[in-house]
């Protein structure tokens, strides 16, 4: 259980193609996971995320603590009974949210105080309860709880959040008790390469059977994060799945896969999906503009998802426009296909020994827009 | 085309099983026609439509006549080509829309001058607009344009509007050209028997394919609606399909077709479902509220629907608590898989001779709520 095996490595990158075997079956890498914070990807069915092809998805601690309640969903078979989806399932800590969206919070060494977004209760959350919690919510990867600072940050905040987080790994670690859940390990350091690498050599040390790289994606600059990855690869053990945690840009998960990371989520597809954005090859449409008002041909017509397959831009704009919620639903069926495919590909090509010129053709075809 | 065969009454009620003859398809009937207003039942796929045995759906055109106009969705292939639906559909002509949703609106002889509910727009819907709009749609089955006068109303409002919707549909019926489209007409006159009587007697004249009853189902009580329709039904042509407009609640259904009616649609299994109600042979449950919360069984353990085959209540009730469209999808499938089925079973009593067991045992369920 828990195996990665690498199945190709790009030579002129580090670009990896391989696979991560879980309870709830294997997962290809590169992956795309969907995020179902609420124990649901927004607006999607669980035969739906079969249909585009979902190896796997990702729902929050943090959320889920609050409602329903772990036991609940203990009592319902975890969250793959709870939901319906028996395929993998990772969830986050909560190490993120209790800075992001509980707004009054307050860090010590045992954890976090904070107050429910929803209603104002106080509550603790500490490394042992976010690892209860989890094994309660029966995922197949768990994260460790962390502390993640906010861009821009001073050395010593960055420093003092690594070494908050490796206390936390540790008693993460001590506290796990599920055999067939994964625990992987957290590496922040903010934009301090020797931080980060510190911290993921301290990680590795505990040996956790995957790694994630947290506080990036949160407002520094593409190039400020391709750099930060580039220093902090030799660092991240070659033997396990990578996982760049809250990235969803297609471009960003190209560079990605380049720098050799393996596991990707974001909320952005569902998000800009509801807004009426669609991702494809060729870049981003705004279905709801009025250029496409009468406009009979689908999103993307190389596209296989309902969206493409079923129906025009003319007709999802105006359900779009007319507030109906099939309009947002085929928008974000269709981009969750487009990254789950997207990624796919970059697997094919990755084995097929072609990964550099898939990369180029990419950047061709969205007009040499790197972003 | 549009021939309706008679396959059974009911000796003792009158209850009929049919089936009448479109261009996209044979409609069983009786039927419950969900109501897919802007060219999406809300929340609902078109094969979603199909899996819950949807045999035609209606939609509107006064809303269509508004955004996106009936001039985009002609060059769409019609609303069938537009949403992707090869099933019937029925249009309603806008003329209960243009009293009931444009505030500000002027009744003339020639029709309507209203102002959109939208941004305001001033427009006149006449019989022959309302025709031609209809015919740009490509419905299977359209409305003449019709007054709806509101209850109570005086015997002088109701017989002002009987006369006004006889002239109007004399003039659809002259305006209508396709010989693909079937036209039905309106009766309308309050809850004065001889007023829908003689309305009815002057639509039969007109030789339509099939006859609605408008102006029922709007604030009466359900003891006057159907001695309305009892005092009507025998000026229904026996030979022609019978709608009853606006009508959902699953015991007025039972109570229209034993009173001779083949046809309904409402909006209320959808509106009730995205409010997290549904519908069940014991009657309407809350799925909100806090006594599922850790109920692991489905809605209706008998029902086949998606939601009830995959999900608990416990789950959709998280999901309606959380705001997360799947639990209001899950119920809205729910509640049309219910009317849907039951207006199945409801035929097939009827044609095995047994409509009035099957009636009552559908209030012997129902705790004796007739409502």
């Amino acid at each position: 259980m828990f195996e990665y095996h690498l199945i190709a490595v790009d030579p002129e990158t580090g670009a990896r193609a391989g696979e991560f075997v879980t309870p709830h079956g294997v997962i290809p890498t590169p992956v795309f996971m969907p995020v179902g914070t609420q124990a649901t990807v927004k607006s999607m069915s669980p035969d739906e995320l079969r249909t585009i092809d979902a190896k796997i998805i990702l729902s929050n601690t943090y959320h889920l603590f609050l409602r329903p309640g772990p036991d609940l969903i203990a009592k319902a078979g975890g969250l793959h009974g709870f939901m319906n989806w028996d395929r993998p399932i990772l969830t986050d800590s909560g190490g993120f949210q209790v800075f992001s969206l509980a707004k009054i919070n307050k860090i010590m060494d045992d954890g976090v105080e904070f107050r429910s977004h929803l209603d104002g209760t106080k509550y603790m959350m500490t490394p042992e309860l976010a690892t209860e919690v989890q094994e309660k919510l029966g995922s197949d990867i768990a994260m460790c709880f962390d502390q993640c600072v906010e861009l821009p940050c001073t050395r010593q905040q960055a420093e003092d959040a690594v070494e908050r987080t490796l206390r936390w790994a540790a008693r993460c670690k001590a506290a796990h008790t599920r055999d067939d859940q994964a625990q992987f390990g957290i590496v922040q350091g903010g934009l301090f390469d020797d931080l980060r690498a510190s911290c993921a050599d301290a990680l590795a040390e505990m040996d956790f059977p995957g790694y994630a790289i947290g506080g990036l994606s949160v407002g520094e600059s593409h190039a400020e994060m391709y750099r930060c990855m580039e220093a902090l690869m030799p660092h991240m053990p070659a033997e396990k799945p990578r996982y760049l945690m809250g990235v969803g840009h297609p471009a960003n998960l190209i560079e990605g896969i380049a720098r050799g990371i393996d596991m990707f989520d974001c909320v952005l597809p569902t998000r800009i999906g509801r807004n009426g954005t669609a991702l494809t090859s060729k870049g981003r449409i705004i279905v709801r503009d009025a250029k496409y008002a009468h406009d009979f041909t689908p999103i993307d017509p190389e596209c296989g998802c309902l969206a493409c397959r079923k129906h025009t831009k003319a007709y999802i704009r105006h359900l779009l426009k007319a507030g109906e919620m099939y309009g947002l639903r085929l928008v974000t069926i269709h981009n969750l296909y487009y990254l789950t495919h997207l990624m796919e590909d970059i697997r094919k090509a990755i084995a097929a020994d072609r990964f550099p010129e898939f990369r180029e053709e990419f950047y061709e075809k969205l007009g040499g827009n790197r972003c």
